[in-house]
């Protein structure tokens, strides 16, 4: 079994909408420290699973909404699935998850059908003009002092996937911002499981804050994300882009993109965080 | 009492988290429809009520993101808040709105508390270049055949805002569309109300469906809609710029964009909506 699907595993309890789960240590963001998009994406195994056991038949999440209420742990955690409406397209659940009786991610998803082969009827945006992954993990900057994107010792994260820097928007690694506060990455999971939409709930979560491309600051933490999944990934790495629009009043929102490997708008994402200037 | 004010209030029961409503023929857009952003409102009302009889005491909605599980109507409604967390910058509410026993709205809120002259620290966007209220007004085109935004008898929101349209993005209502899936407009509330935080909540979901401007289509239901406040708007109209991203398979993204007076950015907002072409 995939690393990732490993992690993000959620067995059932008898009734159909009840799951454990056990947050690893393998997708952490720092000790101890689950990353976010690992959460949401293990929720929405649970969601999807949920809807199923009520009938529903959506084999995608399709939008993603969640809220981090408390610290999130690694250990085990139980995922409360609430199917608020099955449709014909398109279906929604709400799932909680729960860690020492402890109420830690709230999430509510839809989930629908995406065709492997779509393409845009209108609109949509091609992938930013970057180097090949190979190029830009043979320029990868040496690891810094610790923390996540860095370097370090323990598990973490970083040795679950591999994420290839733009060298043009890597100098915030050694403290050289651009302050254009813009990040894009060639990603794919380390044991080349392929990004489908469900991981993908996990990938748009998966870059440092692009703020760090701008101050720097203490972590940037999520108050709020919303995930929209566009269509099912060719094989291959997908890019990402993850850019910041406004500091203001302690807040920033943040948005991402994700193409596959043929060019395809496969997700995209908007986050609001605090952060202290 | 201010129309919008009239229309979104709520009456606590004994218990502070338990709230009736009446939803208001005067903000629908069809017959019996409510718009989307007059029920968030109304909700987002109720859901900082109970924050505040919880003891948290921030004044502003920061963001909200709402899922509408049935077809709302007009006539009494039920909101339940519940406090997920009172925090000392930042507090989450999540807020179920019923209507004959059957959940119709879903949404969870993050309060804070925002600053009246804030300024962007970094980013942000000047608003859209168009021209001056009154122009827009007095270039208004002539009502169409019916509907929300047309002409058409009856009560509904037409009535209780004051839109105009930037004459370069007016011509859908002719059916003549630029392909550009973009609408600017004006707005102010009928009676002058200003636009405040709680509700600009309202006018994020106050434009019809961008994708009106790139193909003629039934209805877009949104199925997800994230909105972020960013700063108390300065009194007088506010600017809406209202995109449509990508039309495929089935789905729509929007992005909405609001500016005050004085032109800061105030809102921003995020929905994916159904589509069929």
């Amino acid at each position: 079994m995939a690393a990732f699907d490993d992690a993000t595993a959620v067995r059932p309890r008898g009734n159909g909408t009840t799951f454990d789960a056990d947050i690893s240590e393998n997708w952490t963001i720092g000790p101890g420290r689950p990353n976010g998009g690992y959460l949401l994406a293990t929720v929405g195994r649970a969601a999807l699973a949920g809807l199923h056991a009520a009938g529903g038949d959506q084999p995608h999440p399709v939008s993603a909404n969640v809220q981090y209420v408390a610290s999130p742990e690694v250990g085990p955690a139980v995922i409360e699935a609430e199917v608020m409406r099955v449709g014909r397209s398109a279906s929604q659940v709400r799932a909680v998850m729960r860690q020492h009786e402890k109420t830690t991610v709230e999430a509510t998803f839809i989930f629908g059908r995406l065709h492997e082969e779509s393409e845009p009827f209108w609109g949509g945006e091609p992938p930013p003009d970057m180097p090949s992954e190979e190029e830009c993990l043979a320029r990868r900057p040496a690891p810094g002092p610790g923390g996540p994107f860095g370097g370090g010792d323990g598990p973490s994260m970083r040795t679950s996937i591999q994420q290839a820097f733009d060298p043009d928007t890597s100098g915030w690694m050694r403290g050289e911002r651009t302050g254009k506060g813009e990040f894009r990455a060639w990603f794919r999971f380390a044991d080349d499981r392929p990004v489908d939409p469900l991981s993908l709930l996990f990938v748009v979560d998966a870059l440092p804050p692009a703020t760090f491309d701008v101050v720097q600051t203490g972590w940037v933490p999520t108050l709020d994300l919303t995930a929209y999944i566009r269509a099912v990934p060719a094989p291959g790495p997908v890019r990402m882009r993850f850019r910041a629009g406004m500091i203001q009043d302690g807040f920033v929102n943040e948005v991402m993109d994700i193409w596959d490997s043929r060019g395809r708008l496969v997700a995209q994402s908007t986050q609001l965080a605090g952060i202290r200037v």
